[in-house]
């Protein structure tokens, strides 16, 4: 089983990385190799199944090589974020569209049909959402990286109708907790906020108390992309919207200072920006009864949000393993 | 004024470079440059207006040199038709979907945002559609074709949002009536049953009499084209559904034996295909009331796509006034 990460170094392919390592299986069979692809690879465990490809994913040749030797299961997660794309059209153009589209070309002509993951965004709907909306909402993107993430899920689907690539196209929410570096996303503040409480650091946040955004953890988003590439035969509509927790900065805020103490309240400044409230503020609850069926899953509540955010992960399975002791009820 | 027409030797594009060369004016300027691009150009006026670039729409520096000296509006015409972009991916590929994004890239860089009239068609809604539709239908292309048309609109909406490209896309019904040659189009039997009836031969029908499609003559697409060019700030949703006139294949040929003679119904046999017949004999009604009111429309009625489609402009335009001066009903 050799399998491609695109965007390795990111904050989801470092997580996604460590546990496909850990895990060491996937789709049933021993992972042999795990080929990491990013423009620089840093600090990456000395693991014989890893191969560095520490190259852009815009020059096709070295793509090429990075495939040589085939592959079986790719999760291609390199991006440009929303807010640097827009300001650097050219660069989100090579990176987000022609990138994948070339990947995609590259990936067709193999002798196997590669499963392929592809993270796509909500992103796509753009901002004129209704009050209540499902999985069914049309794409409406505003921005340039909705726009190309749209375009790449458009041609998957059409490669996976072909036979070509077994595409499963996963729309994320905010993911969250980044870490607290100029990385280009507009809905920074989502991560920033957990980590100000986390750290008992002063934090001005850019929306109100009252902004309802759509939240995941790496952890649980991690989850949904390994089970994107575990299905076996899924049907024929391969792009879904994952569930999301829909909640207000408030109801995050609580499960925070209900983790790290109430006293930490006062470190929060609230400085409402319309335009990201606007982007990123007025999220509707949003039904996905088909990514459900599937298998699918956001992280339960705020309180396991916060946990599988912030706490390594020995520390959130003795947690897990502590509620259930106590008989509380499970998320 | 300068104009650029993308596959101006195919049939949509002789027919709208004739008109525009006879109506010598766009957006109230005089067309004082209309460039040519297709692969082969054959059979043009002397006109001093055109200048011809008998190239491949696929690469980009030839292109460039076509653009060099600025262009005001564009028409995109140019696409490897549905049946032959299924059979021949790579082809359909470079041509309906990288030629298109390049195309799109160079016009981007251009000092003011040229005009982008694009030929899109009914291909992005797929085969699985309700019983009554209207434009706001949501795309599910079952084609690589009408894939790579939802991508470009898709694209364009986003140049134009950015106020780069000022995009109008118009999705296409079948066009009639298409020379009777090999095309690649799999919708060519609504042409050739005009062309054997106009002609008296006999016509073996691959869909049956009850079959209802979408069309439109392409006198009526070309009126629908230059509308769509001439609109001033049309507002921000540029992806827009042409009214088509929804016909059985018996209505279109009761109106061809009212036109040239009821005789040759005999003429007509039919040998439905059932894949035919799923793809373009089972088209639901189709409401556009945006379009309309924004100004577009379809031919009116079975006997008016008739004579658009198969007669020559002078005598339609005496049968128009004939009719008229009788009284009779206008579409």
């Amino acid at each position: 089983m050799r399998v491609l990460i695109t965007g390795a170094n990111g904050f989801l392919g470092r997580a996604l990385t460590q546990r496909l390592l850990a895990d060491g299986v996937l789709r049933g069979q021993a992972i042999d190799t795990l080929i990491l692809l990013d423009k620089t690879l840093s600090g990456f465990a000395d693991d014989p199944r890893l191969r560095l490809h520490p190259v852009s994913v815009t020059e096709p040749a070295l793509l090429r090589r990075a495939l040589a030797d085939g592959v079986d299961v790719v999760f291609h997660l390199i991006s440009i974020p929303g807010g640097a794309a827009e300001q650097d059209y050219a660069v989100g153009y090579q990176v987000n569209l022609l990138a994948s589209l070339e990947l995609l070309q590259q990936l067709r002509a193999m002798q196997h049909a590669p499963v392929f993951v592809y993270a796509s965004s909500v992103a796509v709907y753009g901002g004129e959402l209704p009050a209540r909306m499902d999985e069914r909402q049309p794409a409406r993107p505003e921005l340039s990286y909705g726009a190309h993430k749209l375009m790449v899920e458009t041609a998957l689907a059409d490669l996976t109708r072909r036979g070509e690539v077994d595409g499963r196209a996963l729309r994320l929410p905010g993911i969250v907790a980044r870490p607290r570096e100029p990385n280009g996303l507009r809905s920074a503040f989502m991560s920033d906020l957990m980590h100000a409480v986390a750290a008992g650091q002063a934090y001005r946040c850019p929306v109100s108390a009252q902004a309802t955004a759509w939240w995941m953890s790496a952890r649980c988003c991690v989850d949904n992309l390994l089970h994107a590439a575990e299905l076996n035969d899924p049907g024929t509509q391969r792009v879904w919207q994952l569930p999301v927790l829909q909640l207000s900065i408030n109801q995050v805020l609580d499960a925070l200072l209900s983790t790290y103490g109430q006293e930490r309240r006062e470190l929060i400044e609230f400085c409402p920006d319309a335009g990201l409230e606007a982007l990123f503020g007025r999220l509707p609850p949003l039904r996905t009864p088909h990514a459900r069926a599937l298998g699918f899953r956001h992280d339960g509540n705020a309180l396991a949000l916060v946990r599988n955010a912030l706490l390594p992960a020995a520390r959130v399975r003795r947690i897990r393993a502590l509620t259930e002791t106590a008989g509380a009820p499970q998320p």
